[in-house]
């Protein structure tokens, strides 16, 4: 598999919310990108504020930019503050250092896209991501 | 009512999908958007270009931006070209003068939303945003 | 074959300079992205402007934006003026009718990344970018 | 000497790519950039996320920006972050606070270019840098 589909990021996102509504969570935003960062779906639940559909893509995009989990974006950023501020501006979604953002790998580990889940605490929207990306039976990166 | 709701959403977006399919369109690009212009919804079907997210986003938000349909949009791109080219750079999801970008209504005749589409002629794609409109049971701006 | 490999990016890039050369052609700007537009390889021949890198890029990722390669854009923009200009600001990196930037498809006919040629004639540089494809022995797009 | 010619800048790309395979690093994008922050040659390897051409682009950007390397302009941002951070937005490649951007000077000191590299430590990024720019027999600014 090299892509990520339609019918397969609907998947992971029908199950991020089903994921956010087991744990009570607040109202989730869900993006799915393809490798590019591109958008494949998106859903925004009833009550979210304004700005959550670019968190949720930035969170997938800023994964896809550097490679690794916007969780380990958020860690490079308490180490390497100024580095890391700096490359918001030069991504065409920003550089957003919080856990929520998880690239999704095919079998021979390159990255086919990545899902980005903004709404309740960091940790809380990366375990969302987490169980869509397996509901849909696919990788999330280690 | 006075907000267009997830599930009305994806409501739209399965339909307009579907009227595609009826229809034996190109791969569609679906946004469903509140009245501030902010994503409740999105998807875009495989083999899909990566503009779309941006050019569905951009006819809705057009439409929202100005109060009337994209089509409309293209019928003052004819007639005053200069004036709607300068409204991109200012408008956050950009200025689209093509059909596809449908407002929704109230009953009371305020926008709650928009629906954006691309992929087929523009003609089809509006086709297919009334459609989705109309299977959530809401209403299409005059 | 689902990605360009910098091998085959780096033996378009020379192919289509050596088929600038064979013709006598003005100095030549050529860039490869991958599927989601982002830069594989880029050389840009000494004497040529300063523009030429954003506008190799720009028209490999017009074509990819739209699914199209950047001649048939600029049939369109002949067509639809207005449509077509209205897309540069939402591009990110802009939208470029003038040939010169070609879709690289995949045994399946998806894409799997563009060229993008500038400096000479826009035909001219659209031979240069069907060389150098065809010298990577790799599809493109029809 | 007062410009870096394609064929020297290739040199530089070659150079530094080979020093990453004989340090074992991990995949790399390298930029060489004219004196006017113009990219002359680009290659990212293999394996290498989607923001690296402009984080490569960028450091090399930001060592002619500010006329020294990216090196000194991470120990800048260490003593002013504000005040790097605000060069960000009004820069058209971004300043980047990281080693890994260096400039190239002609015999008489003043810069011909720039030389910016990512994708391992920025300490081995430079390091390649260095490598790829003494391949080509030109000078680094001291």
């Amino acid at each position: 598999m090299s892509r990520i589909t339609l019918e397969q990021a609907n998947t992971i996102v029908t199950a991020a919310l089903a994921k956010g509504r087991e744990l009570g969570l607040k109202p989730l935003s869900v993006a799915v990108l393809d490798a590019g960062s591109h958008l494949i779906a998106f859903q925004r639940q009833d009550g979210s504020s304004t700005l959550r559909p670019q968190i949720a893509v930035g969170k997938a995009a800023s994964a896809l930019a550097l490679g690794v989990s916007s969780r380990k974006i958020a860690d490079m950023a308490a180490e390497r503050p100024s580095f890391i501020a700096s490359l918001g501006p030069i991504a065409a979604h920003g550089i957003i250092p919080a856990a929520g953002g998880v690239i999704v790998v095919g079998a021979d580990g390159t990255s086919v896209g990545a899902v980005g889940i903004t709404g309740d605490t960091s940790d809380n929207d990366e375990a969302c991501a987490l169980a869509g990306i397996a509901a849909a039976g696919l990788l999330a990166q280690r």
